[in-house]
């Protein structure tokens, strides 16, 4: 598991080319192009003040996650969140004119949850990172030290005993430090933080010093790690939320819904060991193609079966063919496919190709956003892979989105269509919708509101 | 009085041209750039998480003007505010590329004042206006709009009987719509905002119209209009925030405050009728001399008189010694002195030079906000101007600031200097220093808490 996930996360290099080049809205080359997406495009457009301010109201009963980045696909007909990242990475990649904007956000959400704040402690991943990963943490600490905070990074990686510097490929120098526990606080030397910030996906489970710091903000909350969290439960509450947008602003939800279900665990050694994986691709790959006959789509459907914790990229089998499952728990299963299958509980998610292009790569918008705001985001392109492919592999470039300027704003007074800089108002849309699902997903899971609940 | 008012608003011409112009940090070049300045420079720079704490902890306990733009002067040795407009102009001369941060401050300001919005109604100036004020307006429609608010303007000018198409420089066609009152409401046909924004500063007092509004928003209030306000209270505010934040940070509150003395009605034709004015004028003289020698500063000190009501740039005069008015009120005295003496109230505010050029010109900073972040700003250069001279007079040129990038955010590890773009840093504390002296101001004179104190 260690191993994928380090390849998954290499996926993020090479950076440094990506901010040199030329950003551009990609054109949509399907030929569906000027139908379905520019329809939805135009009337997310016009429902503007509807949408805005029901997010508005959402976000006086929820709490949005501190930060979170959502993995978007465009399929020419549909736009919909494919993953939804708690603690994002690739800060580095933003194109740097949208800082201000996280800058602000992040004041914003110093605001709400500490304002007495003057310290704020990142816990970065455990282990050793590629550099990568240092760049997107240093970037996480210059937008909070704009934001008016002093920032110091502490480690709960048991096996960093003493203060690390590492270099991000940017030439700046970080120190990591293992971060201290007293009874009821978690510090550094000198360092008392009024909110611990997790840039740590907890795969491997919250460890015993981040338990009952009833005196600091953890954000996000503990049930954001892997060991808790499940891209089902997330995908459950988007697709609640997904209904109550589609009819707020007419529209079917699928257009903005990946269809999907799921297998407790899973072992397609043992004998039956397929047949909810089986079952299950067959549903939704059942569903998907009633959508594309009602809409006249003539595409394959196919859907992606991922373990359904731990971070995306990893374990990744894509199947457009119940036939694909037929060798799968059989004797004789070519072990390639097997390989492929996810351990545990699994998701089975609708694949929503996607059909944008940069130079030929294909290409998925990724948004960032901190507290409600969108704040930026980025192309995830590839080359070497097709539009019903992970992009999230070795060999991804990322090409900052032009949220810089006004792109993922509004415009009045003017309408979508397959170059119209509108797109990115789609995304950040489609993006909230994602987060307002998180901090569904979070309420569902907070101890605390299950302790009132049973109380 | 209505003429002088439009030549101030003319001096905002010519606008188009300045968006192309390049924008850079002007260089300081009085020669104690290298001094005073940059000391302070790092001094706010080295303090920001005290700072930017000290403003969260502001806004919770006073309300921040919906949007406010400060005129500032930096002299090399002192920067200060000169002016706080609480009915911004100006909007279309921001950068462009600012559009987004303010996009994001004023869904933040809906957030707080009326989630529920779907309009607003914007209260423009009375009257037929130059070009470049609807091109101001247009802009201000473009943020709220963004900020995803159906946006109409509604004039309360009793002249005003039907629906007037106006054209901005641009080629932006905006319908100004006569308000409509009903008995507790105000509104259009077909459209009840939840929030009225008055871009309007009610020189000629707060017509009925605006009164008892108590089911919407009027903001800002009705004693931010110029027949309640005085530019005194606010720089009495401003001096109280001053003197707090100097101890905060450790520095005299001198190098951020224009002294200032006030005089209530005047009429220099009257005899004795400029005794208050000689005696404030003598006073403020003397106290930024000694501070001038306290700091070594070889430079002339001198005042500004301007009416205490009323928009700036209006009636001002620049004494730089006392017997400049011993002409005033005698028999024979130069009409041209005598006129430009303010009548009523007049405040004397110390001269604060600026030492910054752009090409040439004279140049001094203005500082954009809406709800509590800065949002952008623009120079205001003149030509023809010395450097103890207003600038808001016909000829002045306006250069985007370059708040647009990350311009205004401290950066770490860096330092200060002339050609430091943290200087906007500086700049954005202190409008926002001027911003919590507003807020102190509009609480001073808000009726409803007048009337709770009474009870």
């Amino acid at each position: 598991m260690a191993d994928t996930a380090q390849a998954a996360h290499e996926a993020h290099g090479p950076v440094q080319a990506s901010h040199q080049e030329e950003v551009m809205v990609p054109h949509l080359v399907t030929a569906l192009s000027k139908g379905a997406i520019n329809e939805l495009e135009q009337r997310l457009l016009d429902a503007t003040p509807v949408i805005e301010r029901w997010f508005r109201l959402e976000w006086m009963e929820h709490t949005p996650p501190l930060y979170c980045a959502v993995d978007l696909r465009n399929a020419g007909f549909k736009v919909a969140p494919v993953d939804t990242d708690l603690h994002p990475q690739g800060w580095h990649n933003l194109s740097p004119e949208t800082l201000p904007l996280a800058v602000q956000a992040a004041q914003a959400a110093i605001e709400k949850v500490c304002p007495e704040a003057h310290n704020l402690m990142i816990v970065p991943e455990n282990g050793k990172r590629p550099a990568y990963y240092y760049a997107s943490l240093a970037k996480l600490q210059e937008i909070f030290h704009m934001a008016g905070l002093n920032v110091r990074f502490g480690s709960i990686d048991p096996d960093l005993k003493q203060n690390t510097e590492v270099r991000t490929p940017g030439g700046t120098t970080l120190i990591i430090e293992p971060a201290q526990r007293s009874r009821y606080r978690m510090g550094l030397e000198h360092f008392e933080p009024c909110t611990i910030l997790l840039n740590n996906d907890l795969r491997d489970g919250a460890p015993g010093i981040l338990e009952d710091l009833h005196e600091q903000y953890v954000l996000p909350p503990l049930q954001a790690g892997w060991t808790v969290r499940r891209k089902s439960r997330h995908f459950q509450c988007y697709q609640d939320v997904a209904k109550r947008f589609g009819k707020l602003i007419g529209i079917d939800p699928w257009l903005i819904n990946p269809e999907f279900a799921s297998c407790g665990h899973i072992n397609i050694h043992e004998p039956n060991g397929g047949e909810c994986l089986r079952t299950n691709v067959k549903a939704v790959l059942a569903k998907v193609r009633r959508k594309y006959k009602e809409y006249g789509i003539n595409e394959k459907p196919f859907v992606v079966v991922k373990a359904d914790h731990g971070p995306s990229g990893m374990g990744i089998m894509i199947v457009h063919d119940l036939k694909e499952l037929d060798e799968i728990g059989k004797d004789g299963a070519q072990a390639k496919t097997a390989a492929q299958v996810p351990a545990g509980e699994v998701i089975i998610q609708e694949g929503v190709l996607t059909s944008e292009r940069i130079n030929d790569a294909v290409a998925e918008p990724v948004v960032y956003m901190i507290d409600r705001y969108v704040v930026g985001g980025f192309y995830r392109a590839h080359a070497e892979r097709d539009a019903d492919e992970n992009l999230k592999a070795p060999g991804a470039r990322f090409v900052p989105l032009p949220f810089s300027s006004d792109a993922h704003l509004p415009r009045p007074g003017t309408t979508g269509g397959p170059a119209s800089t509108n797109r990115f108002y789609m995304y950040g849309v489609i993006a909230r919708l994602a987060m307002v699902a998180a901090s569904y997903e979070l309420e569902a899971t907070d101890p605390e509101l299950a302790e009132l609940a049973a109380a």
